[in-house]
Protein backbone atom coordinates (compact mmCIF):
# COMPACT_ATOMS: atom_id res chain seq x y z
CA UNK A 1 0.00 0.00 0.00
CA UNK A 2 1.22 3.48 -0.87
CA UNK A 3 2.17 5.86 1.95
CA UNK A 4 -0.14 8.86 2.41
CA UNK A 5 2.53 11.36 3.43
CA UNK A 6 0.49 14.38 2.33
CA UNK A 7 -1.82 13.92 5.30
CA UNK A 8 1.14 14.03 7.69
CA UNK A 9 0.64 17.47 9.35
CA UNK A 10 4.35 18.38 9.21
CA UNK A 11 4.61 17.37 5.55
CA UNK A 12 1.35 19.10 4.62
CA UNK A 13 2.47 22.33 6.21
CA UNK A 14 5.91 22.24 4.58
CA UNK A 15 4.50 21.26 1.18
CA UNK A 16 2.09 24.18 1.41
CA UNK A 17 5.07 26.56 1.40
CA UNK A 18 6.51 25.37 -1.92
CA UNK A 19 6.13 27.76 -4.87
CA UNK A 20 3.98 25.20 -6.67
CA UNK A 21 1.61 25.11 -3.70
CA UNK A 22 1.32 28.87 -3.44
CA UNK A 23 1.46 29.89 -7.10
CA UNK A 24 -0.06 26.75 -8.59
CA UNK A 25 0.97 25.69 -12.08
CA UNK A 26 2.93 28.92 -12.59
CA UNK A 27 5.09 27.94 -9.61
CA UNK A 28 6.10 24.62 -11.18
CA UNK A 29 9.13 25.12 -13.43
CA UNK A 30 8.33 22.03 -15.50
CA UNK A 31 4.73 23.11 -16.19
CA UNK A 32 5.42 24.85 -19.55
CA UNK A 33 7.03 21.64 -20.84
CA UNK A 34 4.24 19.46 -19.49
CA UNK A 35 1.60 21.80 -20.87
CA UNK A 36 3.21 21.56 -24.31
CA UNK A 37 2.48 17.82 -24.29
CA UNK A 38 -1.23 18.24 -23.56
CA UNK A 39 -4.00 18.11 -26.12
CA UNK A 40 -6.27 21.17 -26.23
CA UNK A 41 -8.55 20.57 -23.23
CA UNK A 42 -11.71 21.94 -24.92
CA UNK A 43 -14.55 19.43 -24.67
CA UNK A 44 -12.42 16.66 -23.15
CA UNK A 45 -13.26 14.38 -20.24
CA UNK A 46 -10.20 14.51 -18.03
CA UNK A 47 -8.82 12.42 -15.18
CA UNK A 48 -6.18 13.85 -12.82
CA UNK A 49 -4.39 11.21 -10.78
CA UNK A 50 -2.98 12.78 -7.63
CA UNK A 51 -4.79 16.08 -8.16
CA UNK A 52 -3.62 17.65 -4.88
CA UNK A 53 -4.99 21.16 -4.47
CA UNK A 54 -6.79 20.87 -7.81
CA UNK A 55 -4.80 23.48 -9.74
CA UNK A 56 -4.76 21.38 -12.90
CA UNK A 57 -8.45 20.44 -12.62
CA UNK A 58 -9.38 24.12 -12.47
CA UNK A 59 -6.96 25.03 -15.28
CA UNK A 60 -8.41 22.53 -17.73
CA UNK A 61 -11.94 23.69 -16.91
CA UNK A 62 -10.84 27.29 -17.58
CA UNK A 63 -9.63 25.94 -20.93
CA UNK A 64 -12.91 24.31 -21.81
CA UNK A 65 -12.71 20.75 -20.47
CA UNK A 66 -16.13 19.11 -20.38
CA UNK A 67 -15.73 17.07 -17.20
CA UNK A 68 -12.88 16.63 -14.75
CA UNK A 69 -12.36 13.95 -12.15
CA UNK A 70 -9.57 14.64 -9.67
CA UNK A 71 -8.53 11.80 -7.41
CA UNK A 72 -6.11 11.95 -4.51
CA UNK A 73 -5.41 10.03 -1.33
CA UNK A 74 -4.90 13.15 0.77
CA UNK A 75 -7.91 14.35 2.71
CA UNK A 76 -6.19 17.61 3.56
CA UNK A 77 -5.36 18.41 -0.04
CA UNK A 78 -8.82 17.54 -1.29
CA UNK A 79 -10.37 19.75 1.38
CA UNK A 80 -8.38 22.64 -0.07
CA UNK A 81 -9.24 21.62 -3.63
CA UNK A 82 -12.97 21.49 -2.85
CA UNK A 83 -12.84 24.84 -1.07
CA UNK A 84 -11.47 26.59 -4.16
CA UNK A 85 -14.22 25.74 -6.61
CA UNK A 86 -17.98 25.45 -6.96
CA UNK A 87 -17.68 24.12 -10.51
CA UNK A 88 -20.11 21.23 -10.90
CA UNK A 89 -18.07 19.82 -13.78
CA UNK A 90 -15.19 19.09 -11.42
CA UNK A 91 -15.52 16.05 -9.16
CA UNK A 92 -13.01 15.24 -6.46
CA UNK A 93 -12.72 11.75 -5.09
CA UNK A 94 -10.62 10.65 -2.17
CA UNK A 95 -9.07 7.27 -2.83
CA UNK A 96 -5.77 5.44 -2.67
CA UNK A 97 -4.71 5.51 -6.33
CA UNK A 98 -3.93 1.80 -6.15
CA UNK A 99 -7.57 1.11 -5.31
CA UNK A 100 -9.22 3.64 -7.60
CA UNK A 101 -12.05 2.27 -9.71
CA UNK A 102 -12.45 3.94 -13.05
CA UNK A 103 -15.23 3.53 -15.62
CA UNK A 104 -14.16 1.96 -18.91
CA UNK A 105 -13.37 4.10 -21.97
CA UNK A 106 -14.63 7.26 -20.26
CA UNK A 107 -11.72 9.72 -20.44
CA UNK A 108 -10.00 11.51 -23.32
CA UNK A 109 -7.04 12.52 -21.18
CA UNK A 110 -5.47 11.02 -18.09
CA UNK A 111 -2.96 13.29 -16.39
CA UNK A 112 -0.69 12.90 -13.41
CA UNK A 113 1.87 15.32 -12.04
CA UNK A 114 4.60 13.97 -9.75
CA UNK A 115 2.39 11.35 -8.15
CA UNK A 116 3.15 8.02 -9.81
CA UNK A 117 6.57 7.63 -8.18
CA UNK A 118 4.75 7.16 -4.88
CA UNK A 119 2.61 4.29 -6.11
CA UNK A 120 3.57 0.76 -5.07
CA UNK A 121 1.12 -1.04 -7.35
CA UNK A 122 1.87 1.00 -10.45
CA UNK A 123 1.33 -1.79 -13.05
CA UNK A 124 -2.25 -2.27 -11.81
CA UNK A 125 -2.96 1.45 -11.83
CA UNK A 126 -1.59 1.89 -15.36
CA UNK A 127 -3.76 -0.99 -16.57
CA UNK A 128 -6.79 0.78 -15.09
CA UNK A 129 -5.78 4.05 -16.75
CA UNK A 130 -5.46 2.26 -20.09
CA UNK A 131 -8.95 0.77 -19.76
CA UNK A 132 -10.40 4.09 -18.59
CA UNK A 133 -9.18 5.93 -21.69
CA UNK A 134 -11.05 5.96 -24.96
CA UNK A 135 -9.09 4.58 -27.95
CA UNK A 136 -6.77 7.39 -28.99
CA UNK A 137 -6.98 8.88 -25.51
CA UNK A 138 -3.96 10.67 -24.08
CA UNK A 139 -1.95 9.79 -21.00
CA UNK A 140 0.42 12.59 -19.96
CA UNK A 141 2.42 12.35 -16.77
CA UNK A 142 5.49 13.50 -14.90
CA UNK A 143 7.48 11.61 -12.28
CA UNK A 144 10.71 12.22 -10.44
CA UNK A 145 13.46 11.14 -12.80
CA UNK A 146 14.94 7.71 -12.01
CA UNK A 147 18.38 9.29 -11.72
CA UNK A 148 16.94 11.20 -8.75
CA UNK A 149 15.13 8.28 -7.14
CA UNK A 150 17.84 5.65 -7.70
CA UNK A 151 20.45 6.43 -5.03
CA UNK A 152 20.32 4.74 -1.66
CA UNK A 153 21.33 8.08 -0.14
CA UNK A 154 20.26 10.79 -2.58
CA UNK A 155 21.80 14.24 -2.44
CA UNK A 156 24.28 16.51 -4.13
CA UNK A 157 27.94 15.97 -3.42
CA UNK A 158 31.29 17.04 -4.81
CA UNK A 159 33.56 14.94 -6.98
CA UNK A 160 36.92 16.36 -8.07
CA UNK A 161 35.76 19.86 -7.15
CA UNK A 162 32.56 19.63 -9.17
CA UNK A 163 29.00 19.40 -7.93
CA UNK A 164 27.71 15.95 -8.85
CA UNK A 165 24.70 13.70 -8.26
CA UNK A 166 26.01 10.28 -7.24
CA UNK A 167 24.00 7.43 -8.75
CA UNK A 168 23.94 3.91 -7.35
CA UNK A 169 21.39 1.09 -6.99
CA UNK A 170 19.82 2.07 -10.33
CA UNK A 171 18.57 -1.44 -11.05
CA UNK A 172 17.40 -2.05 -7.47
CA UNK A 173 13.81 -0.99 -8.03
CA UNK A 174 11.57 -0.47 -5.04
CA UNK A 175 11.10 1.84 -2.07
CA UNK A 176 13.45 4.69 -1.22
CA UNK A 177 13.04 6.43 2.11
CA UNK A 178 14.09 10.07 2.02
CA UNK A 179 13.78 13.06 4.27
CA UNK A 180 12.03 15.61 2.06
CA UNK A 181 9.93 18.15 3.96
CA UNK A 182 9.25 15.46 6.58
CA UNK A 183 11.27 12.45 7.65
CA UNK A 184 10.57 9.07 6.15
CA UNK A 185 8.94 9.95 2.83
CA UNK A 186 8.67 6.76 0.78
CA UNK A 187 9.07 6.93 -2.99
CA UNK A 188 9.22 4.02 -5.42
CA UNK A 189 12.27 3.90 -7.66
CA UNK A 190 11.71 2.53 -11.15
CA UNK A 191 13.99 2.76 -14.18
CA UNK A 192 13.00 4.66 -17.32
CA UNK A 193 13.03 1.29 -19.05
CA UNK A 194 10.42 -0.03 -16.60
CA UNK A 195 8.11 2.99 -16.96
CA UNK A 196 8.17 2.70 -20.72
CA UNK A 197 7.92 -1.08 -20.77
CA UNK A 198 4.82 -0.96 -18.55
CA UNK A 199 3.20 1.46 -21.00
CA UNK A 200 4.22 -0.41 -24.15
CA UNK A 201 3.02 -3.77 -22.79
CA UNK A 202 -0.42 -2.33 -22.10
CA UNK A 203 -0.66 -1.14 -25.69
CA UNK A 204 0.15 2.51 -25.18
CA UNK A 205 2.03 4.25 -27.99
CA UNK A 206 4.85 6.48 -26.81
CA UNK A 207 4.49 9.96 -28.28
CA UNK A 208 7.07 11.94 -26.37
CA UNK A 209 9.69 11.45 -23.69
CA UNK A 210 11.16 14.48 -22.02
CA UNK A 211 13.89 14.49 -19.45
CA UNK A 212 13.04 17.89 -18.14
CA UNK A 213 15.60 20.52 -17.22
CA UNK A 214 15.21 24.28 -16.76
CA UNK A 215 15.71 26.63 -19.69
CA UNK A 216 18.34 29.38 -19.71
CA UNK A 217 15.55 31.92 -19.16
CA UNK A 218 14.29 30.04 -16.12
CA UNK A 219 17.78 29.88 -14.64
CA UNK A 220 18.29 33.60 -15.27
CA UNK A 221 15.06 34.27 -13.37
CA UNK A 222 15.89 31.79 -10.59
CA UNK A 223 19.60 30.89 -10.36
CA UNK A 224 18.87 28.15 -7.81
CA UNK A 225 17.51 26.13 -10.73
CA UNK A 226 20.96 25.87 -12.34
CA UNK A 227 21.81 22.62 -10.57
CA UNK A 228 18.81 20.98 -12.22
CA UNK A 229 20.77 21.02 -15.49
CA UNK A 230 23.43 18.76 -13.96
CA UNK A 231 20.96 15.86 -13.81
CA UNK A 232 17.30 15.70 -14.83
CA UNK A 233 14.88 16.22 -11.93
CA UNK A 234 11.78 15.04 -13.78
CA UNK A 235 10.70 12.65 -16.49
CA UNK A 236 7.74 13.73 -18.65
CA UNK A 237 5.90 11.18 -20.79
CA UNK A 238 3.16 11.50 -23.38
CA UNK A 239 1.46 8.29 -24.49
CA UNK A 240 -1.76 7.35 -26.23
CA UNK A 241 -4.06 4.41 -26.01
CA UNK A 242 -3.86 2.82 -29.46
CA UNK B 1 33.18 14.99 -38.39
CA UNK B 2 33.29 11.90 -36.21
CA UNK B 3 36.63 10.73 -34.83
CA UNK B 4 37.95 7.44 -36.25
CA UNK B 5 39.59 6.17 -33.08
CA UNK B 6 39.41 2.51 -34.14
CA UNK B 7 42.18 3.11 -36.68
CA UNK B 8 44.44 4.47 -33.95
CA UNK B 9 47.00 1.61 -33.61
CA UNK B 10 47.07 1.78 -29.80
CA UNK B 11 43.27 1.78 -29.58
CA UNK B 12 42.90 -0.98 -32.18
CA UNK B 13 45.31 -3.20 -30.31
CA UNK B 14 43.66 -2.58 -26.95
CA UNK B 15 40.15 -3.00 -28.33
CA UNK B 16 41.23 -6.30 -29.86
CA UNK B 17 41.84 -7.66 -26.36
CA UNK B 18 38.30 -7.07 -25.09
CA UNK B 19 36.17 -10.19 -24.59
CA UNK B 20 33.73 -8.94 -27.25
CA UNK B 21 36.60 -8.69 -29.75
CA UNK B 22 37.91 -12.17 -29.01
CA UNK B 23 34.68 -14.07 -28.38
CA UNK B 24 32.39 -12.01 -30.60
CA UNK B 25 28.73 -11.70 -29.67
CA UNK B 26 29.12 -14.26 -26.86
CA UNK B 27 31.66 -11.94 -25.26
CA UNK B 28 29.22 -9.02 -25.08
CA UNK B 29 27.16 -9.24 -21.90
CA UNK B 30 24.32 -7.20 -23.39
CA UNK B 31 24.02 -9.38 -26.49
CA UNK B 32 21.27 -11.71 -25.15
CA UNK B 33 19.10 -8.64 -24.39
CA UNK B 34 19.84 -7.06 -27.76
CA UNK B 35 19.20 -10.34 -29.56
CA UNK B 36 15.81 -10.60 -27.85
CA UNK B 37 14.80 -7.36 -29.58
CA UNK B 38 15.68 -8.59 -33.07
CA UNK B 39 13.22 -9.94 -35.61
CA UNK B 40 14.01 -13.43 -36.95
CA UNK B 41 16.77 -12.70 -39.51
CA UNK B 42 15.59 -15.29 -42.05
CA UNK B 43 15.16 -13.72 -45.50
CA UNK B 44 15.82 -10.17 -44.28
CA UNK B 45 17.99 -7.49 -45.90
CA UNK B 46 20.09 -6.16 -43.07
CA UNK B 47 22.24 -3.09 -42.49
CA UNK B 48 24.85 -3.02 -39.71
CA UNK B 49 26.04 0.49 -38.84
CA UNK B 50 29.48 0.29 -37.26
CA UNK B 51 29.92 -3.38 -38.08
CA UNK B 52 33.48 -3.61 -36.74
CA UNK B 53 34.88 -7.11 -37.11
CA UNK B 54 31.63 -8.27 -38.72
CA UNK B 55 30.49 -10.62 -35.94
CA UNK B 56 26.86 -9.55 -36.30
CA UNK B 57 26.93 -9.66 -40.12
CA UNK B 58 28.10 -13.26 -40.01
CA UNK B 59 25.63 -14.18 -37.27
CA UNK B 60 22.59 -12.96 -39.18
CA UNK B 61 23.77 -14.80 -42.30
CA UNK B 62 24.10 -17.99 -40.22
CA UNK B 63 20.50 -17.31 -39.22
CA UNK B 64 19.24 -16.97 -42.76
CA UNK B 65 19.54 -13.27 -43.61
CA UNK B 66 19.22 -12.69 -47.37
CA UNK B 67 21.69 -9.84 -47.74
CA UNK B 68 23.87 -7.97 -45.27
CA UNK B 69 25.61 -4.64 -45.66
CA UNK B 70 28.15 -3.82 -42.95
CA UNK B 71 29.52 -0.29 -42.87
CA UNK B 72 32.28 1.03 -40.70
CA UNK B 73 34.79 3.87 -40.76
CA UNK B 74 37.66 1.70 -39.56
CA UNK B 75 39.91 0.29 -42.25
CA UNK B 76 41.61 -2.00 -39.75
CA UNK B 77 38.36 -3.47 -38.48
CA UNK B 78 36.98 -3.99 -41.98
CA UNK B 79 40.18 -5.72 -43.02
CA UNK B 80 39.57 -8.23 -40.23
CA UNK B 81 35.88 -8.48 -41.13
CA UNK B 82 36.66 -9.21 -44.78
CA UNK B 83 39.31 -11.77 -43.86
CA UNK B 84 36.80 -13.83 -41.88
CA UNK B 85 34.26 -14.51 -44.60
CA UNK B 86 33.90 -15.41 -48.27
CA UNK B 87 30.11 -15.05 -48.12
CA UNK B 88 28.95 -13.19 -51.22
CA UNK B 89 25.77 -12.08 -49.47
CA UNK B 90 27.79 -9.96 -47.03
CA UNK B 91 29.12 -6.65 -48.31
CA UNK B 92 31.44 -4.45 -46.30
CA UNK B 93 31.78 -0.78 -47.05
CA UNK B 94 34.23 1.61 -45.54
CA UNK B 95 32.63 4.97 -44.93
CA UNK B 96 32.23 7.63 -42.27
CA UNK B 97 28.72 6.87 -40.99
CA UNK B 98 27.83 10.53 -41.28
CA UNK B 99 28.49 10.37 -45.01
CA UNK B 100 27.04 6.97 -45.75
CA UNK B 101 24.66 6.85 -48.71
CA UNK B 102 21.94 4.31 -48.41
CA UNK B 103 19.42 3.20 -51.05
CA UNK B 104 15.80 4.03 -50.22
CA UNK B 105 13.45 1.45 -48.68
CA UNK B 106 16.00 -1.31 -49.13
CA UNK B 107 16.46 -2.83 -45.68
CA UNK B 108 14.19 -4.79 -43.37
CA UNK B 109 16.45 -4.30 -40.38
CA UNK B 110 18.99 -1.64 -39.47
CA UNK B 111 21.20 -2.56 -36.55
CA UNK B 112 23.92 -0.76 -34.66
CA UNK B 113 25.87 -1.89 -31.64
CA UNK B 114 27.65 0.73 -29.52
CA UNK B 115 28.49 2.97 -32.46
CA UNK B 116 25.95 5.80 -32.54
CA UNK B 117 27.35 7.56 -29.46
CA UNK B 118 30.42 8.38 -31.55
CA UNK B 119 28.46 10.10 -34.31
CA UNK B 120 28.45 13.90 -34.42
CA UNK B 121 25.80 14.24 -37.12
CA UNK B 122 23.39 11.74 -35.64
CA UNK B 123 20.14 13.44 -36.76
CA UNK B 124 21.22 13.21 -40.40
CA UNK B 125 22.26 9.58 -40.07
CA UNK B 126 18.98 8.61 -38.40
CA UNK B 127 17.05 10.31 -41.19
CA UNK B 128 19.01 8.24 -43.74
CA UNK B 129 18.31 5.05 -41.76
CA UNK B 130 14.61 5.88 -41.72
CA UNK B 131 14.56 6.37 -45.50
CA UNK B 132 16.65 3.24 -46.05
CA UNK B 133 14.16 1.03 -44.19
CA UNK B 134 11.06 -0.41 -45.78
CA UNK B 135 7.79 0.60 -44.09
CA UNK B 136 7.52 -1.62 -41.02
CA UNK B 137 11.30 -2.11 -41.04
CA UNK B 138 13.12 -2.52 -37.73
CA UNK B 139 15.80 -0.32 -36.23
CA UNK B 140 17.53 -1.94 -33.26
CA UNK B 141 20.50 -0.29 -31.62
CA UNK B 142 22.56 0.03 -28.48
CA UNK B 143 24.53 3.03 -27.25
CA UNK B 144 26.40 3.88 -24.11
CA UNK B 145 23.79 5.00 -21.61
CA UNK B 146 23.55 8.78 -21.17
CA UNK B 147 24.23 8.37 -17.45
CA UNK B 148 27.64 7.02 -18.50
CA UNK B 149 28.40 9.64 -21.12
CA UNK B 150 27.09 12.69 -19.22
CA UNK B 151 29.84 13.41 -16.67
CA UNK B 152 32.60 15.86 -17.48
CA UNK B 153 34.96 13.48 -15.68
CA UNK B 154 33.40 10.02 -15.80
CA UNK B 155 34.48 7.32 -13.40
CA UNK B 156 33.44 5.45 -10.29
CA UNK B 157 33.91 7.18 -6.99
CA UNK B 158 32.84 6.74 -3.39
CA UNK B 159 30.12 8.71 -1.64
CA UNK B 160 29.45 8.06 2.04
CA UNK B 161 31.34 4.77 1.82
CA UNK B 162 29.36 3.52 -1.18
CA UNK B 163 30.53 3.07 -4.75
CA UNK B 164 28.70 5.64 -6.86
CA UNK B 165 28.69 7.03 -10.40
CA UNK B 166 28.69 10.84 -10.15
CA UNK B 167 26.48 12.49 -12.75
CA UNK B 168 26.83 16.08 -13.86
CA UNK B 169 26.42 18.06 -17.09
CA UNK B 170 23.52 15.81 -18.12
CA UNK B 171 21.88 18.49 -20.23
CA UNK B 172 25.15 19.71 -21.76
CA UNK B 173 24.97 17.59 -24.88
CA UNK B 174 28.02 17.28 -27.07
CA UNK B 175 31.53 15.83 -27.09
CA UNK B 176 33.10 14.08 -24.10
CA UNK B 177 36.79 13.30 -24.25
CA UNK B 178 37.71 10.22 -22.23
CA UNK B 179 40.70 8.00 -21.85
CA UNK B 180 39.34 4.55 -22.70
CA UNK B 181 41.88 2.12 -24.13
CA UNK B 182 43.65 5.14 -25.68
CA UNK B 183 43.82 8.77 -24.64
CA UNK B 184 41.44 11.28 -26.16
CA UNK B 185 38.53 9.10 -27.26
CA UNK B 186 35.67 11.40 -28.26
CA UNK B 187 32.10 10.32 -27.59
CA UNK B 188 28.96 12.38 -28.09
CA UNK B 189 26.71 12.72 -25.05
CA UNK B 190 22.98 12.89 -25.73
CA UNK B 191 20.11 12.49 -23.30
CA UNK B 192 17.65 9.61 -23.52
CA UNK B 193 15.05 12.25 -24.31
CA UNK B 194 17.07 13.39 -27.34
CA UNK B 195 17.61 9.87 -28.70
CA UNK B 196 13.90 9.12 -28.47
CA UNK B 197 12.81 12.52 -29.76
CA UNK B 198 15.02 12.14 -32.84
CA UNK B 199 13.37 8.81 -33.58
CA UNK B 200 9.80 9.96 -32.91
CA UNK B 201 10.19 13.07 -35.05
CA UNK B 202 11.31 10.97 -38.02
CA UNK B 203 8.21 8.84 -37.71
CA UNK B 204 9.70 5.85 -35.95
CA UNK B 205 7.46 4.00 -33.50
CA UNK B 206 9.18 3.06 -30.26
CA UNK B 207 8.75 -0.65 -29.57
CA UNK B 208 11.09 -1.23 -26.66
CA UNK B 209 13.48 0.69 -24.45
CA UNK B 210 15.90 -1.25 -22.32
CA UNK B 211 18.33 0.22 -19.87
CA UNK B 212 20.55 -2.79 -19.83
CA UNK B 213 22.14 -4.25 -16.72
CA UNK B 214 23.63 -7.69 -16.09
CA UNK B 215 21.46 -10.52 -14.77
CA UNK B 216 22.18 -12.31 -11.49
CA UNK B 217 23.45 -15.28 -13.51
CA UNK B 218 25.86 -13.07 -15.45
CA UNK B 219 27.20 -11.55 -12.22
CA UNK B 220 27.61 -15.01 -10.68
CA UNK B 221 29.68 -16.01 -13.73
CA UNK B 222 31.64 -12.73 -13.78
CA UNK B 223 31.54 -10.81 -10.48
CA UNK B 224 33.24 -7.78 -12.08
CA UNK B 225 29.88 -7.10 -13.77
CA UNK B 226 28.21 -6.34 -10.40
CA UNK B 227 29.01 -2.62 -10.59
CA UNK B 228 27.00 -2.40 -13.81
CA UNK B 229 23.85 -2.78 -11.72
CA UNK B 230 24.64 0.47 -9.89
CA UNK B 231 24.03 2.49 -13.05
CA UNK B 232 23.06 1.33 -16.54
CA UNK B 233 26.03 0.95 -18.91
CA UNK B 234 23.96 0.66 -22.09
CA UNK B 235 20.71 1.83 -23.61
CA UNK B 236 18.98 -0.57 -26.01
CA UNK B 237 16.25 0.68 -28.34
CA UNK B 238 13.89 -1.09 -30.71
CA UNK B 239 11.97 1.08 -33.15
CA UNK B 240 10.07 0.56 -36.39
CA UNK B 241 9.50 2.68 -39.42
CA UNK B 242 5.73 3.24 -39.45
Amino acid sequence: MTQNIYDNPEFFEGYGKLPRSIEGLAGAAEWPALRALLPVPGGLRILDLGCGYGWFCRWVREHGAAQVLGVDVSERMLARARATTTDAAITYQRVDLERVELPEASFDLAYSSLALHYIVGLPGLLAKVHRALVPGGHFIFSVEHPIVTAPAHPGWTETAGRKTWPVDDYFAEGPRVTDWIAKGVIKQHRTIGTYLKLLLRLGFTIGHIEEWGPTDEQIAADPTLAQERLRPPFLLVAARRS
